[in-house]
């Protein structure tokens, strides 16, 4: 006889797109947020395990579908120089993140009134 | 310059996990409400582009995961037979309807506050 005594628990992701058009996730803020603290997209991409131009092709999506860029590259070298997060990309960090810890408290109070 | 004036929009999902395991999410409420509409895993499968293995495998680990089966497998041929939902299987649809539905509109609700 199986236990019933089964601990159950909730996870979500949110999404924000323009039209049908992803423009941020999980992924691309964490690709920001690399990106901000290392100054680089090649340094971000490393560690997310993603290549180069993937990393720049995020970034060139998220660029084209916000208001104004969230990331700029600095003048470099033929490797790629570096990367800055905008104005608009931190706030957008912000946003997405006060959002989801919104969601998170709201998911997870709902989630307690539930049997399943 | 560009236009600033794009419309964002928000999308979510949510998953019920048991433990580290998933146990239902949107692809497996569909593929339980193809199961009770059609009567059969085979069909439901074939309707969700899945092979049968697939869809069984999917089953199980959600019969396993429950509390008590969500699906059952009718007396067949060689062919797999039928399957019905159970009505712990009913109120596990109904339940992830409910609480996505309320996270929908909070979600909604909270994205039209932001100005991304």
């Amino acid at each position: 006889m199986k236990s019933k005594n089964k601990k159950y628990d909730i996870s979500f992701r949110i999404w924000f797109y323009l039209g049908e058009d992803k423009f941020l996730g999980k992924g691309r803020i964490e690709l920001l947020e690399r990106i901000k603290r290392t100054g680089s997209i090649t340094n971000a991409a490393k560690e997310m395990k993603m290549s180069y131009r993937q990393a720049w092709q995020m970034v060139q999506e998220m660029n084209e579908r916000a208001k104004s860029p969230l990331v700029e590259k600095r003048l470099g070298g033929k490797t790629g120089g570096g990367a800055i997060v905008t104005d608009a990309g931190v706030k957008a960090i912000a946003t997405f993140h006060k959002l989801e810890n919104k969601v998170k408290s709201y998911v997870k109070k709902e989630f307690k009134k539930i049997n399943i």
